[in-house]
């Protein structure tokens, strides 16, 4: 069976959705297995496990932490009978901060001392958007949702320090504040934005030149609102320089068992 | 100055309480700098960090991480210019799980490897009960909050593991619905009820027994409503006896310089 239609895609189980990825799906993850919760990968060795933890307990907005896999660990309550190493679509391995690989599978990177993180996603909510008659450009365009790294600077911890990385949808000014209520709902996945309009307070020199994901169009009357984003570890990854580190690639989640609604207060 | 008055204690600054604790006041600190947020304190050696933050992660509800200060800080931006072996009104010190010492200043205690955790305290909505017309029974009849051990487990994380450990606050029926709609905006602070009514459920045999705290009185037409409770690390302390640990002791919290109002969502 070949799947080409979104509205298929959002009706796939999380289990569905992670066996089309190890068997080589290989697609950005917004939209698909539509009220579940999506997570970004940040993998270390056990000796960096408590500076992430820490660096994610300090900088809760960007780095919300869903679940811990202990040290070899490969599978978890958010993947029930799935495999870390092989169900997300894409993956960036990084030693020394520098990306050395982006392979589809990481069975072959993988070490016993690995510990793996997972932060929540901006992803998670968009369902909630659209409940709420707010579209997804990215999704209406075909392509992944833009990401920037900001001005702001994330608090340290340990041996790392990163800039904020943020999300950006463009939402007509009329919904705005629609998005800001709905989202704000939803706190364990990066929850109300932290910025709306003129991307330059960020830092974002231009808007059509993301640091990760692809770039969208912003029509007329639409105002840029962004969210902090789960590759914010992966930032600071890329900046602190460890070792070594794996992390998903930018837009190409994990599709946890979580719904979207275990997510969302009060 | 002598203070005797429970008003007068409610308009302490933070600063101003925690300089009394220093200097030696020891008596429970709900009540204390109302409108300002507290915590309870749970030190453990850097080695053992990794565990009690990935305990604290996977128990949110009764663990919620306010703050961490890195091995051998005493101070940080909840206490500024405070000191966190003084500024409590007391301290348990643990060897193996067992309580060596209750003293009102730890800095013969101390190491340059210990880790700071501040955990989130129900005392923080306490002020806003109140605001809603819901009394503290505690504070009226001029004790401790009562706390239990549970018969719910806490999942476990690395070499920790324990029971729930919840605090009891009796509540007019008419006003149980009120307490949790307020409660539930403070997520960070244990948020809305574990369990409303019968203690029998939660394996409390006696509820006139806490096992921390005093016991409170039950007025007819009260039904008793428990919350998670931040006491919860330290029976994991006791339970899983790693080999040095110091703890707030119970109902006396650190008075952070953090508003309420810093935690309340949405």
């Amino acid at each position: 069976m070949t799947i080409t239609d979104h509205a298929d895609l959002a009706r796939l189980t999380p289990r569905e959705a992670r066996e089309r990825f190890r068997r080589g799906l290989l697609r950005p993850t917004s939209g698909i297995s539509a009220g579940y919760a999506q997570a970004n990968l940040i993998i270390v060795p056990r000796e960096l496990a408590f500076d992430v933890l820490l660096f994610a307990q300090r900088n809760a907005k960007p780095c919300p932490v869903l679940g811990v896999l202990d040290a070899g660990e490969t599978t978890g309550e958010l993947l029930k009978d799935g495999d870390i190493r092989t169900d997300l679509p894409q993956y960036v391995v990084y030693e020394n901060g520098r990306d050395i690989a982006r392979p589809t599978d990481i069975t072959e990177y993988w070490r016993d001392d690995l510990v793996t993180f997972m932060v929540g996603c901006s992803f998670t909510f968009e369902d909630a958007l659209l409940n709420n008659g707010i579209r997804m450009a990215h999704n209406d365009q075909g392509v992944n949702v833009p990401m920037y790294r900001t001005n702001r600077r994330c608090e340290p911890a340990g041996s790392l320090s990163g800039p904020l990385v943020v999300s950006m949808r463009p939402v007509p000014a009329s919904q705005v504040a629609d998005a800001v209520r709905v989202t704000s709902r939803y706190p364990a996945v990066h929850g109300a934005p932290v910025h709306v309009g003129n991307p330059e307070e960020l830092g974002i020199k231009d808007v059509n030149q993301p640091d990760f994901g692809d770039p969208v169009r912003i029509e007329p009357g639409h105002i840029p609102v962004f969210w902090a984003c789960g590759v914010t570890p992966q930032a600071a990854v890329m900046e602190s320089r460890p070792q070594y580190a794996i992390s998903h690639a930018p837009g190409h989640m994990l599709i946890t068992d979580a719904k979207d609604s275990d997510y969302q207060v009060p």
